[in-house]
Protein backbone atom coordinates (compact mmCIF):
# COMPACT_ATOMS: atom_id res chain seq x y z
CA UNK A 1 0.00 0.00 0.00
CA UNK A 2 1.15 3.42 -0.62
CA UNK A 3 2.59 5.64 2.41
CA UNK A 4 -0.24 8.40 1.29
CA UNK A 5 -3.11 6.15 1.70
CA UNK A 6 -1.28 4.03 4.89
CA UNK A 7 -1.70 7.30 6.61
CA UNK A 8 -4.94 7.86 5.42
CA UNK A 9 -6.48 4.68 6.54
CA UNK A 10 -4.44 4.71 9.41
CA UNK A 11 -6.19 8.12 10.55
CA UNK A 12 -9.85 6.30 9.72
CA UNK A 13 -9.18 3.30 11.89
CA UNK A 14 -7.47 5.41 14.40
CA UNK A 15 -10.20 8.54 14.96
CA UNK A 16 -13.25 5.57 13.51
CA UNK A 17 -14.20 8.58 11.39
CA UNK A 18 -14.48 8.69 7.90
CA UNK A 19 -15.34 12.11 8.04
CA UNK A 20 -12.90 15.39 6.36
CA UNK A 21 -13.80 18.43 7.58
CA UNK A 22 -13.24 21.33 5.11
CA UNK A 23 -11.25 24.03 6.33
CA UNK A 24 -12.70 26.99 4.13
CA UNK A 25 -12.84 30.21 6.47
CA UNK A 26 -15.34 32.35 5.37
CA UNK A 27 -15.37 35.74 7.14
CA UNK A 28 -18.43 36.71 6.82
CA UNK A 29 -19.76 33.41 8.35
CA UNK A 30 -17.56 34.14 11.40
CA UNK A 31 -18.50 34.40 15.55
CA UNK A 32 -18.64 38.58 15.28
CA UNK A 33 -15.93 38.74 18.31
CA UNK A 34 -13.61 36.94 15.23
CA UNK A 35 -14.88 38.75 12.21
CA UNK A 36 -14.12 41.70 13.71
CA UNK A 37 -10.43 41.17 13.50
CA UNK A 38 -7.77 41.52 10.74
CA UNK A 39 -7.94 38.51 8.50
CA UNK A 40 -4.94 36.72 8.95
CA UNK A 41 -5.43 36.55 12.69
CA UNK A 42 -9.16 36.25 12.30
CA UNK A 43 -8.85 32.73 10.13
CA UNK A 44 -5.61 31.58 11.87
CA UNK A 45 -7.66 31.87 15.77
CA UNK A 46 -11.10 30.34 13.86
CA UNK A 47 -9.15 27.53 12.13
CA UNK A 48 -7.19 27.03 15.86
CA UNK A 49 -10.16 26.50 17.48
CA UNK A 50 -12.00 24.06 15.07
CA UNK A 51 -8.91 21.81 14.75
CA UNK A 52 -8.91 21.97 18.74
CA UNK A 53 -12.63 21.01 19.02
CA UNK A 54 -13.04 18.23 16.45
CA UNK A 55 -9.37 16.22 15.63
CA UNK A 56 -10.39 13.37 17.23
CA UNK A 57 -12.97 12.82 14.84
CA UNK A 58 -11.79 13.27 11.95
CA UNK A 59 -9.86 11.39 9.24
CA UNK A 60 -8.62 14.32 7.09
CA UNK A 61 -8.49 18.23 7.13
CA UNK A 62 -9.06 19.73 3.60
CA UNK A 63 -7.72 23.67 3.43
CA UNK A 64 -9.75 25.12 0.30
CA UNK A 65 -7.39 27.50 -1.19
CA UNK A 66 -9.64 29.86 -2.47
CA UNK A 67 -10.80 31.08 0.84
CA UNK A 68 -6.97 31.97 1.98
CA UNK A 69 -6.60 33.68 -1.36
CA UNK A 70 -9.09 35.89 -0.56
CA UNK A 71 -7.26 37.71 1.84
CA UNK A 72 -4.27 38.61 0.28
CA UNK A 73 -0.84 37.56 0.84
CA UNK A 74 -2.02 37.16 4.94
CA UNK A 75 -4.19 34.87 3.89
CA UNK A 76 -1.81 32.45 2.63
CA UNK A 77 0.56 33.28 5.37
CA UNK A 78 -2.16 32.19 7.83
CA UNK A 79 -2.90 28.61 5.54
CA UNK A 80 0.64 27.95 6.24
CA UNK A 81 0.51 28.53 9.95
CA UNK A 82 -2.89 26.58 9.84
CA UNK A 83 -1.06 23.47 8.10
CA UNK A 84 1.26 23.69 11.20
CA UNK A 85 -1.02 23.23 13.41
CA UNK A 86 -2.43 20.17 12.62
CA UNK A 87 -0.99 16.87 13.90
CA UNK A 88 1.28 15.08 11.88
CA UNK A 89 -0.66 11.83 11.95
CA UNK A 90 -3.83 13.80 10.29
CA UNK A 91 -3.62 13.69 6.26
CA UNK A 92 -4.08 17.17 5.27
CA UNK A 93 -5.76 17.70 1.70
CA UNK A 94 -5.36 21.02 -0.13
CA UNK A 95 -8.28 21.61 -2.16
CA UNK A 96 -6.53 23.76 -5.56
CA UNK A 97 -8.05 21.99 -8.16
CA UNK A 98 -4.84 23.36 -9.85
CA UNK A 99 -3.72 21.14 -13.34
CA UNK A 100 -1.13 23.29 -15.16
CA UNK A 101 2.14 22.51 -17.96
CA UNK A 102 4.27 20.17 -16.86
CA UNK A 103 7.31 22.88 -15.57
CA UNK A 104 4.57 24.39 -13.51
CA UNK A 105 3.35 21.12 -11.90
CA UNK A 106 6.74 21.00 -11.08
CA UNK A 107 6.88 23.97 -9.20
CA UNK A 108 3.88 23.40 -7.69
CA UNK A 109 4.65 19.76 -6.62
CA UNK A 110 7.93 20.94 -4.99
CA UNK A 111 5.50 23.87 -3.20
CA UNK A 112 2.23 22.35 -1.67
CA UNK A 113 4.06 19.36 -0.77
CA UNK A 114 7.93 20.38 0.44
CA UNK A 115 6.80 24.13 1.21
CA UNK A 116 3.67 23.94 2.61
CA UNK A 117 3.91 20.38 3.91
CA UNK A 118 0.57 19.35 2.44
CA UNK A 119 -0.27 15.56 2.19
CA UNK A 120 -1.84 15.54 -0.87
CA UNK A 121 -4.07 17.80 -3.65
CA UNK A 122 -6.72 17.87 -5.68
CA UNK A 123 -6.21 18.18 -9.36
CA UNK A 124 -8.13 18.96 -12.43
CA UNK A 125 -7.63 16.65 -15.32
CA UNK A 126 -8.81 19.01 -18.36
CA UNK A 127 -4.86 19.33 -19.55
CA UNK A 128 -4.12 15.49 -19.49
CA UNK A 129 -1.36 13.49 -17.95
CA UNK A 130 1.42 14.92 -19.28
CA UNK A 131 0.28 18.10 -17.34
CA UNK A 132 0.27 16.56 -14.03
CA UNK A 133 2.49 13.63 -14.06
CA UNK A 134 4.92 15.91 -11.81
CA UNK A 135 2.20 16.15 -9.28
CA UNK A 136 1.91 12.28 -9.33
CA UNK A 137 5.87 11.84 -8.43
CA UNK A 138 6.42 11.43 -4.77
CA UNK A 139 5.95 8.68 -3.70
CA UNK A 140 4.52 10.16 -0.13
CA UNK A 141 1.77 12.06 -0.94
CA UNK A 142 -1.31 11.76 -2.81
CA UNK A 143 -3.63 13.84 -5.56
CA UNK A 144 -7.29 13.08 -6.41
CA UNK A 145 -8.31 14.06 -9.45
CA UNK A 146 -11.90 15.87 -10.22
CA UNK A 147 -13.97 13.45 -11.76
CA UNK A 148 -17.68 13.72 -10.73
CA UNK A 149 -18.12 17.02 -8.71
CA UNK A 150 -20.98 17.74 -6.38
CA UNK A 151 -22.74 20.81 -8.29
CA UNK A 152 -25.87 21.08 -10.10
CA UNK A 153 -23.55 22.23 -13.53
CA UNK A 154 -21.35 19.12 -13.06
CA UNK A 155 -23.13 17.81 -15.97
CA UNK A 156 -22.39 20.49 -18.52
CA UNK A 157 -19.04 18.83 -19.35
CA UNK A 158 -18.71 15.43 -16.87
CA UNK A 159 -21.28 13.79 -17.92
CA UNK A 160 -20.84 14.32 -22.32
CA UNK A 161 -21.22 10.98 -24.11
CA UNK A 162 -17.68 10.81 -26.12
CA UNK A 163 -16.04 8.98 -28.56
CA UNK A 164 -15.15 5.45 -27.30
CA UNK A 165 -14.29 2.04 -28.28
CA UNK A 166 -16.25 0.84 -25.37
CA UNK A 167 -20.01 0.84 -25.94
CA UNK A 168 -21.04 3.77 -23.90
CA UNK A 169 -18.55 6.31 -22.10
CA UNK A 170 -18.78 9.64 -20.38
CA UNK A 171 -16.24 12.53 -19.68
CA UNK A 172 -16.20 11.83 -15.96
CA UNK A 173 -15.63 7.38 -16.75
CA UNK A 174 -12.86 7.89 -18.99
CA UNK A 175 -10.90 10.64 -16.18
CA UNK A 176 -12.07 7.35 -13.86
CA UNK A 177 -10.52 4.88 -16.49
CA UNK A 178 -7.36 6.92 -16.93
CA UNK A 179 -6.91 7.82 -13.17
CA UNK A 180 -6.54 3.84 -12.28
CA UNK A 181 -3.66 3.72 -14.99
CA UNK A 182 -2.15 7.05 -13.38
CA UNK A 183 -2.26 5.24 -9.91
CA UNK A 184 -0.52 2.19 -11.36
CA UNK A 185 1.98 3.88 -12.97
CA UNK A 186 2.87 7.05 -10.73
CA UNK A 187 4.52 6.92 -7.16
CA UNK A 188 2.01 8.65 -5.90
CA UNK A 189 -1.37 7.45 -4.50
CA UNK A 190 -3.97 9.03 -7.29
CA UNK A 191 -7.51 9.40 -6.10
CA UNK A 192 -10.54 10.56 -7.49
CA UNK A 193 -13.10 13.29 -6.39
CA UNK A 194 -16.80 12.08 -6.71
CA UNK A 195 -19.56 14.14 -4.92
CA UNK A 196 -22.33 12.30 -2.38
CA UNK A 197 -25.05 14.35 -4.51
CA UNK A 198 -24.30 11.87 -7.67
CA UNK A 199 -25.03 8.33 -6.16
CA UNK A 200 -25.24 6.34 -9.03
CA UNK A 201 -21.93 8.05 -10.68
CA UNK A 202 -20.01 7.15 -7.70
CA UNK A 203 -21.31 3.58 -7.93
CA UNK A 204 -19.46 3.97 -11.50
CA UNK A 205 -17.05 5.22 -10.47
CA UNK A 206 -16.14 2.35 -7.65
CA UNK A 207 -16.38 -0.02 -9.93
CA UNK A 208 -13.96 0.94 -12.14
CA UNK A 209 -11.83 2.07 -9.81
CA UNK A 210 -12.35 -0.66 -6.87
CA UNK A 211 -9.07 0.24 -4.73
CA UNK A 212 -8.23 4.57 -5.27
CA UNK A 213 -9.73 6.25 -2.59
CA UNK A 214 -12.25 8.94 -3.43
CA UNK A 215 -12.78 11.96 -1.73
CA UNK A 216 -16.75 12.78 -2.08
CA UNK A 217 -17.67 16.74 -1.12
CA UNK A 218 -21.31 17.24 -0.57
CA UNK A 219 -22.84 15.58 2.40
CA UNK A 220 -22.91 18.91 4.81
CA UNK A 221 -24.36 21.68 3.19
CA UNK A 222 -25.00 20.21 0.05
CA UNK A 223 -27.20 17.31 1.09
CA UNK A 224 -26.16 14.69 -0.19
CA UNK A 225 -28.05 10.74 0.89
CA UNK A 226 -25.46 9.89 3.02
CA UNK A 227 -27.15 6.17 3.27
CA UNK A 228 -26.89 5.96 -0.22
CA UNK A 229 -23.43 7.51 -1.07
CA UNK A 230 -21.66 5.19 1.54
CA UNK A 231 -23.21 2.44 -0.06
CA UNK A 232 -21.73 3.35 -3.52
CA UNK A 233 -18.69 4.52 -2.44
CA UNK A 234 -17.30 2.49 0.21
CA UNK A 235 -14.59 -0.11 -1.10
CA UNK A 236 -14.39 -3.92 0.04
CA UNK A 237 -13.03 -2.86 3.02
CA UNK A 238 -15.45 -0.07 4.07
CA UNK A 239 -12.99 2.24 3.45
CA UNK A 240 -11.51 4.34 0.73
CA UNK A 241 -14.01 6.96 0.73
CA UNK A 242 -13.44 10.41 2.20
CA UNK A 243 -16.82 12.14 3.02
CA UNK A 244 -16.38 16.12 3.14
CA UNK A 245 -18.12 18.80 5.21
CA UNK A 246 -16.94 22.27 5.74
CA UNK A 247 -19.68 24.75 6.49
CA UNK A 248 -22.81 22.70 8.04
CA UNK A 249 -19.80 21.98 10.81
CA UNK A 250 -17.74 25.63 10.77
CA UNK A 251 -20.63 27.60 11.46
CA UNK A 252 -22.98 25.39 13.30
CA UNK A 253 -22.08 28.47 16.32
CA UNK A 254 -22.10 32.21 15.88
CA UNK A 255 -20.87 32.99 19.57
CA UNK A 256 -17.35 32.32 21.65
CA UNK A 257 -18.42 28.79 21.64
CA UNK A 258 -18.62 28.26 18.02
CA UNK A 259 -16.35 25.67 18.46
CA UNK A 260 -18.17 23.45 20.75
CA UNK A 261 -21.07 23.67 18.53
CA UNK A 262 -18.61 22.48 15.64
CA UNK A 263 -18.03 19.64 17.40
CA UNK A 264 -21.37 18.70 17.92
CA UNK A 265 -22.21 18.61 14.43
CA UNK A 266 -18.88 16.87 13.34
CA UNK A 267 -19.78 14.25 16.49
CA UNK A 268 -23.71 13.74 14.69
CA UNK A 269 -22.11 13.41 11.15
CA UNK A 270 -19.47 10.64 12.24
CA UNK A 271 -22.00 8.86 14.08
CA UNK A 272 -24.61 9.35 10.76
CA UNK A 273 -21.46 7.84 8.37
CA UNK A 274 -21.37 5.11 10.99
CA UNK A 275 -24.63 4.43 11.29
CA UNK A 276 -24.15 3.37 7.38
CA UNK A 277 -20.86 2.13 7.11
CA UNK B 1 -16.71 47.42 -25.48
CA UNK B 2 -16.17 45.29 -22.02
CA UNK B 3 -13.43 47.13 -19.87
CA UNK B 4 -10.90 44.54 -19.54
CA UNK B 5 -10.88 44.33 -23.60
CA UNK B 6 -10.70 47.74 -24.31
CA UNK B 7 -7.61 47.84 -21.30
CA UNK B 8 -5.96 45.34 -23.55
CA UNK B 9 -6.72 46.65 -27.16
CA UNK B 10 -5.01 50.02 -25.80
CA UNK B 11 -1.84 48.63 -24.65
CA UNK B 12 -1.49 46.96 -27.85
CA UNK B 13 -2.05 50.06 -29.46
CA UNK B 14 0.31 51.84 -27.14
CA UNK B 15 3.14 49.56 -27.31
CA UNK B 16 2.88 48.33 -30.89
CA UNK B 17 3.04 45.08 -29.54
CA UNK B 18 1.08 41.87 -28.85
CA UNK B 19 3.10 39.99 -26.81
CA UNK B 20 2.34 39.53 -23.41
CA UNK B 21 5.65 38.74 -21.37
CA UNK B 22 5.09 35.42 -18.44
CA UNK B 23 6.25 36.63 -15.27
CA UNK B 24 7.30 32.58 -14.45
CA UNK B 25 9.93 32.55 -11.68
CA UNK B 26 12.15 29.48 -11.75
CA UNK B 27 15.07 30.56 -9.07
CA UNK B 28 16.84 27.28 -10.65
CA UNK B 29 17.16 29.48 -13.49
CA UNK B 30 18.07 32.96 -12.58
CA UNK B 31 21.82 34.49 -12.51
CA UNK B 32 23.73 33.96 -9.75
CA UNK B 33 23.93 36.63 -8.60
CA UNK B 34 20.29 36.27 -7.64
CA UNK B 35 19.63 33.00 -6.72
CA UNK B 36 21.64 32.97 -3.77
CA UNK B 37 19.33 35.69 -2.10
CA UNK B 38 16.48 33.91 -0.26
CA UNK B 39 13.44 33.47 -2.61
CA UNK B 40 11.23 36.33 -1.56
CA UNK B 41 14.32 38.92 -2.30
CA UNK B 42 15.29 37.04 -5.04
CA UNK B 43 12.17 36.68 -7.16
CA UNK B 44 10.65 40.60 -6.14
CA UNK B 45 14.29 41.67 -8.19
CA UNK B 46 14.23 39.58 -10.28
CA UNK B 47 10.76 40.72 -11.61
CA UNK B 48 11.82 44.24 -10.73
CA UNK B 49 14.42 44.00 -13.42
CA UNK B 50 12.23 42.32 -16.07
CA UNK B 51 9.01 44.74 -15.52
CA UNK B 52 11.85 47.57 -16.06
CA UNK B 53 13.34 46.64 -18.49
CA UNK B 54 10.41 45.35 -20.84
CA UNK B 55 7.29 47.27 -19.57
CA UNK B 56 7.42 49.27 -23.47
CA UNK B 57 7.23 46.36 -25.02
CA UNK B 58 4.35 44.21 -23.85
CA UNK B 59 0.41 44.27 -23.77
CA UNK B 60 0.65 42.26 -20.72
CA UNK B 61 1.69 40.58 -18.06
CA UNK B 62 0.90 37.16 -17.23
CA UNK B 63 2.77 35.94 -13.59
CA UNK B 64 1.72 32.30 -13.05
CA UNK B 65 0.26 30.91 -9.92
CA UNK B 66 2.44 27.96 -9.29
CA UNK B 67 6.20 29.91 -9.59
CA UNK B 68 4.93 31.73 -6.68
CA UNK B 69 3.49 28.75 -4.37
CA UNK B 70 6.47 27.30 -4.77
CA UNK B 71 8.07 29.25 -2.03
CA UNK B 72 5.70 29.29 0.16
CA UNK B 73 3.64 32.20 2.39
CA UNK B 74 7.03 34.48 0.87
CA UNK B 75 6.39 33.56 -2.57
CA UNK B 76 2.93 34.70 -2.24
CA UNK B 77 4.47 38.33 -0.79
CA UNK B 78 6.55 38.69 -3.60
CA UNK B 79 3.45 38.00 -6.19
CA UNK B 80 1.81 40.91 -4.35
CA UNK B 81 4.38 43.07 -4.48
CA UNK B 82 5.33 41.70 -8.09
CA UNK B 83 1.80 42.67 -9.16
CA UNK B 84 2.18 46.70 -7.28
CA UNK B 85 5.64 47.17 -9.81
CA UNK B 86 3.46 46.79 -12.89
CA UNK B 87 1.66 49.99 -14.16
CA UNK B 88 -2.15 50.86 -14.15
CA UNK B 89 -2.37 50.54 -17.73
CA UNK B 90 -0.69 47.15 -18.66
CA UNK B 91 -3.21 44.23 -17.80
CA UNK B 92 -2.02 41.81 -15.79
CA UNK B 93 -3.46 38.56 -16.04
CA UNK B 94 -2.73 35.92 -13.08
CA UNK B 95 -2.53 32.63 -14.77
CA UNK B 96 -4.16 29.61 -12.22
CA UNK B 97 -6.20 27.91 -13.73
CA UNK B 98 -9.28 27.75 -11.46
CA UNK B 99 -12.39 26.43 -11.50
CA UNK B 100 -14.58 25.67 -8.18
CA UNK B 101 -17.50 25.40 -6.61
CA UNK B 102 -19.97 28.96 -6.44
CA UNK B 103 -18.75 29.95 -3.07
CA UNK B 104 -15.64 29.46 -3.37
CA UNK B 105 -15.15 30.92 -6.58
CA UNK B 106 -16.71 33.76 -4.84
CA UNK B 107 -13.91 33.67 -2.49
CA UNK B 108 -10.98 33.47 -5.22
CA UNK B 109 -12.67 36.39 -7.07
CA UNK B 110 -12.96 38.65 -4.34
CA UNK B 111 -9.37 37.87 -3.28
CA UNK B 112 -8.15 38.05 -7.19
CA UNK B 113 -9.82 40.89 -8.09
CA UNK B 114 -10.40 43.16 -5.52
CA UNK B 115 -7.29 42.09 -2.86
CA UNK B 116 -4.81 41.11 -5.39
CA UNK B 117 -5.97 43.67 -7.79
CA UNK B 118 -5.23 41.29 -11.23
CA UNK B 119 -7.02 42.37 -14.10
CA UNK B 120 -7.87 38.65 -15.58
CA UNK B 121 -7.37 35.32 -14.53
CA UNK B 122 -6.91 31.79 -16.58
CA UNK B 123 -10.12 29.60 -15.31
CA UNK B 124 -10.39 25.87 -15.63
CA UNK B 125 -13.91 24.75 -18.06
CA UNK B 126 -15.01 21.20 -16.25
CA UNK B 127 -16.64 21.87 -13.37
CA UNK B 128 -19.27 23.97 -15.59
CA UNK B 129 -20.94 26.98 -15.72
CA UNK B 130 -22.60 27.35 -12.29
CA UNK B 131 -19.04 27.16 -10.45
CA UNK B 132 -17.35 29.91 -13.14
CA UNK B 133 -20.29 32.44 -12.75
CA UNK B 134 -18.94 34.16 -10.05
CA UNK B 135 -15.45 35.00 -11.34
CA UNK B 136 -17.21 35.78 -14.64
CA UNK B 137 -19.41 38.30 -12.51
CA UNK B 138 -16.88 41.48 -12.40
CA UNK B 139 -17.37 44.15 -15.00
CA UNK B 140 -14.38 45.71 -15.31
CA UNK B 141 -12.30 42.24 -15.48
CA UNK B 142 -11.75 39.38 -17.77
CA UNK B 143 -10.96 35.63 -17.56
CA UNK B 144 -9.55 33.15 -19.98
CA UNK B 145 -11.32 29.53 -20.27
CA UNK B 146 -8.46 26.83 -20.96
CA UNK B 147 -9.95 25.73 -24.06
CA UNK B 148 -7.37 24.02 -26.41
CA UNK B 149 -3.92 24.01 -24.04
CA UNK B 150 -0.25 24.05 -25.88
CA UNK B 151 1.29 20.90 -24.43
CA UNK B 152 1.43 17.50 -26.42
CA UNK B 153 -1.28 15.85 -24.15
CA UNK B 154 -3.60 18.09 -24.63
CA UNK B 155 -5.42 16.06 -26.72
CA UNK B 156 -5.73 13.30 -24.12
CA UNK B 157 -9.53 14.56 -23.17
CA UNK B 158 -9.36 18.37 -25.30
CA UNK B 159 -9.39 16.80 -28.61
CA UNK B 160 -12.38 13.90 -27.44
CA UNK B 161 -15.56 13.33 -29.81
CA UNK B 162 -18.57 14.16 -28.05
CA UNK B 163 -22.29 13.40 -28.80
CA UNK B 164 -23.56 16.44 -29.95
CA UNK B 165 -26.22 17.63 -32.28
CA UNK B 166 -23.85 18.65 -34.45
CA UNK B 167 -22.21 16.80 -37.43
CA UNK B 168 -19.01 16.45 -35.75
CA UNK B 169 -17.82 18.64 -32.21
CA UNK B 170 -15.00 17.66 -29.93
CA UNK B 171 -14.58 18.84 -26.29
CA UNK B 172 -12.39 21.96 -27.04
CA UNK B 173 -15.31 23.29 -29.70
CA UNK B 174 -18.45 22.78 -26.76
CA UNK B 175 -16.21 24.99 -24.53
CA UNK B 176 -15.30 27.35 -27.10
CA UNK B 177 -18.97 27.57 -27.86
CA UNK B 178 -20.10 27.94 -24.29
CA UNK B 179 -17.68 30.49 -23.86
CA UNK B 180 -19.30 32.51 -26.86
CA UNK B 181 -22.74 32.31 -24.02
CA UNK B 182 -20.51 33.15 -20.97
CA UNK B 183 -19.33 36.14 -22.91
CA UNK B 184 -22.94 37.36 -23.77
CA UNK B 185 -24.25 36.66 -20.98
CA UNK B 186 -21.61 38.08 -18.21
CA UNK B 187 -20.45 40.98 -17.10
CA UNK B 188 -16.74 40.17 -16.99
CA UNK B 189 -14.83 39.88 -20.68
CA UNK B 190 -14.90 35.96 -21.53
CA UNK B 191 -11.63 34.89 -23.68
CA UNK B 192 -10.20 31.66 -24.26
CA UNK B 193 -6.50 30.01 -23.80
CA UNK B 194 -5.74 28.15 -27.10
CA UNK B 195 -2.16 27.11 -27.60
CA UNK B 196 0.07 28.17 -30.38
CA UNK B 197 1.04 24.68 -31.16
CA UNK B 198 -2.14 23.62 -32.65
CA UNK B 199 -2.98 26.90 -35.02
CA UNK B 200 -5.79 24.01 -36.95
CA UNK B 201 -7.18 24.03 -33.72
CA UNK B 202 -7.12 28.16 -33.05
CA UNK B 203 -8.38 28.64 -36.60
CA UNK B 204 -11.77 26.56 -35.37
CA UNK B 205 -11.68 28.69 -32.30
CA UNK B 206 -11.44 31.32 -33.81
CA UNK B 207 -14.12 30.43 -36.33
CA UNK B 208 -16.52 29.91 -33.68
CA UNK B 209 -15.56 32.47 -31.43
CA UNK B 210 -14.83 35.60 -33.96
CA UNK B 211 -14.74 38.20 -31.20
CA UNK B 212 -13.39 37.12 -27.77
CA UNK B 213 -9.91 37.88 -26.83
CA UNK B 214 -7.21 34.72 -26.99
CA UNK B 215 -4.49 34.34 -24.59
CA UNK B 216 -1.75 32.00 -26.49
CA UNK B 217 0.74 30.31 -24.69
CA UNK B 218 3.56 28.34 -27.20
CA UNK B 219 5.35 30.43 -29.09
CA UNK B 220 8.99 30.63 -27.31
CA UNK B 221 10.45 27.79 -25.97
CA UNK B 222 7.44 25.61 -27.13
CA UNK B 223 8.51 26.85 -30.60
CA UNK B 224 4.85 27.35 -32.35
CA UNK B 225 5.17 28.14 -35.66
CA UNK B 226 3.97 32.35 -35.05
CA UNK B 227 3.14 33.06 -38.97
CA UNK B 228 0.49 30.04 -38.82
CA UNK B 229 -0.89 30.72 -35.34
CA UNK B 230 -1.36 34.49 -36.08
CA UNK B 231 -3.13 33.91 -39.42
CA UNK B 232 -5.23 31.64 -37.38
CA UNK B 233 -6.10 33.79 -34.32
CA UNK B 234 -6.02 37.43 -35.06
CA UNK B 235 -9.46 38.91 -34.86
CA UNK B 236 -10.95 40.58 -38.07
CA UNK B 237 -9.30 43.85 -36.41
CA UNK B 238 -6.04 41.81 -36.35
CA UNK B 239 -6.01 42.55 -32.61
CA UNK B 240 -7.73 40.02 -29.83
CA UNK B 241 -4.61 37.95 -29.32
CA UNK B 242 -2.26 37.66 -26.88
CA UNK B 243 0.56 35.37 -27.89
CA UNK B 244 2.32 34.93 -24.49
CA UNK B 245 6.10 34.27 -24.42
CA UNK B 246 8.18 33.33 -20.58
CA UNK B 247 11.55 31.43 -20.31
CA UNK B 248 12.69 31.90 -23.63
CA UNK B 249 12.77 36.22 -22.29
CA UNK B 250 13.23 35.42 -18.96
CA UNK B 251 16.54 33.40 -18.56
CA UNK B 252 17.94 35.10 -22.40
CA UNK B 253 21.12 35.87 -20.05
CA UNK B 254 22.63 34.63 -16.60
CA UNK B 255 24.33 37.29 -15.88
CA UNK B 256 24.18 40.69 -14.09
CA UNK B 257 22.92 41.84 -17.44
CA UNK B 258 20.07 39.66 -17.76
CA UNK B 259 16.94 42.09 -17.78
CA UNK B 260 19.18 43.65 -21.09
CA UNK B 261 19.26 39.86 -23.06
CA UNK B 262 15.45 39.77 -21.66
CA UNK B 263 15.05 42.75 -23.48
CA UNK B 264 16.50 42.20 -26.24
CA UNK B 265 14.45 39.19 -26.58
CA UNK B 266 11.04 40.50 -26.15
CA UNK B 267 12.23 43.03 -28.76
CA UNK B 268 13.11 40.11 -31.52
CA UNK B 269 9.86 38.40 -30.64
CA UNK B 270 7.74 41.75 -30.97
CA UNK B 271 9.52 42.23 -34.51
CA UNK B 272 8.67 38.82 -35.54
CA UNK B 273 4.97 38.86 -34.06
CA UNK B 274 4.46 41.60 -35.75
CA UNK B 275 6.01 41.01 -39.20
CA UNK B 276 2.42 38.32 -39.65
CA UNK B 277 -0.03 40.95 -38.59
Amino acid sequence: MKPFRAKLDAAVRRSGSLLCIGLDPNIESFPAHLSSRDPYHAILEFNRQIIGATQDLVSAYKPNLGFYVAHGAPGLQALAETRALIPDDIPVILDCKIGDFAATSSAYARGLFEEWGFDAITISPYMGEDGLAPLMADPGRGVFVLCKTSNPGSCEFQDLRIDSPLQEERLFERVARRSLSWDEQNAATVGLVVGATYPEHLRMVRSLCPNQPILMPGIGTQSGDVAAALEAGLDSNGLGLIPTSSRAILYAGDGTDFAEHARSVAQSTVDALNAHR
